[in-house]
């Protein structure tokens, strides 16, 4: 991650540093490459969505999924958030995961392990019968490869029910922190562990549902699942 | 968690709905009562902050802890965040972890399961050093009970580098998805595989700094770490 500090080494598509994204400390955790950026969205599931109604600022979580060069998100057709999205609002859209605890020798060089990405715009209510059902679709095969073909599709009245939005990846920026603690030298050699413990986010054994059909089987994406 | 549901049986000292914290869709998701909320800030690690400059929304998440009736987050003083927070703006206070995915036999009814807590106020910058020491001491007891005595002690550089903040909850909810789908009673019929495929936050096996002083053990809370 660290090659592609302080746009080091960019490509024709990465992300392009703005006043709002540059990460003026700590420097060398700065990720702007596309498929580094992508690689971090593709791994999440739940997002943070921050928006201001009146000054007051609102941070929703919710699922997300990305296609392209878009994220997508979406909710019941009340929601406060998507309407007031739909209707152009600025947005702040951040994805954080938890990798580990760095306990070092001093509580101020201890810290955390993480990989975020945070996205600015203005967010695009999806329109289109078309584009919700292939976006709902995307949303599924993320998750579980093959499943949509088998579910029940959704009805005209449920995709009025839902609110979509999408927000063009364009001034993003990510941040990543890996590895052991770094201590003050003199620190070293002190009587106390020091050291990294991981975190990770995973599936456990699915639990079948009291009134699943007889003679159905779990499907093997239910082993597979990338959940942060 | 759906005892608390709607207010049901209130106690003196839960939080009461505000106009902002009142959850007005899925109320049966509501939680209110001061127990059911410090349990899922104890759980957690990781908030999102949101707060607003000139408009637009910030969402930044970083690590932080629960002492009494307050929460606390800390971080460089250089920080954008914590300077604004310090001067008195509004903040929303997001905590949410993810505890399953609840696949249904429809799109529209798949969900997940999760815990999540939402806080506004106003941001207090924690600004005596008996405090400071004594949050920092309480953060790292939070997650490694018995370490801070034996850290070398925070110096008070490290602490003029160390900006604090606290947020008193007074204006808070919570709001809980527990259990299997819940389909149309038509669609029970279908050959497709539904239930609840659970998600944990686990910490793994502690990696030993490689410049560990010889003879340091690990110690026994590195294997009791609750991270969501």
């Amino acid at each position: 991650m660290n090659s592609a500090s302080g746009g080091g080494d960019s490509n024709p598509g990465d992300f392009q540093p703005t006043e709002r994204t540059r990460i003026k400390r700590l420097h060398q955790r700065a990720v702007y490459d596309r498929a580094g950026v992508y690689a971090i969205l593709d791994a999440g599931l739940v997002c943070h969505v921050g928006y201001v109604i009146d000054g007051q600022p609102f941070v929703t979580p919710t699922a997300y999924w990305r296609d392209g060069d878009r994220v997508y998100w979406h909710g019941s057709s009340a929601s406060r958030m998507l309407r007031h999205l739909g209707r152009g609002a600025p947005v702040c859209f951040t994805v954080s995961m938890l990798d580990g605890l760095v306990l070092a020798r001093s509580g101020f060089h201890s810290s955390i392990n993480y990989r975020s990405v945070i996205a600015y715009g203005k967010a695009r209510l999806v329109e289109g019968e078309a584009e919700k059902l292939a976006a709902l679709e995307a949303f599924s095969e993320r998750l579980t490869p093959g499943r949509w073909a088998r579910l029940r599709p959704p009805t005209e009245q449920e995709l009025k029910a839902t609110t979509m939005v999408s927000l063009d990846l364009k001034e993003v920026a990510a941040k990543v922190r890996t590895g052991p603690p770094a201590d003050d030298e003199q620190d070293y050699d002190l009587d106390v562990w020091a050291g990294v413990v991981p975190v990770t986010c995973v599936t456990g054994p699915p639990e079948d549902d009291s009134r699943l059909k007889p003679g159905v089987e779990r499907p093997a994406y239910l082993n597979n699942m990338v959940v942060g």
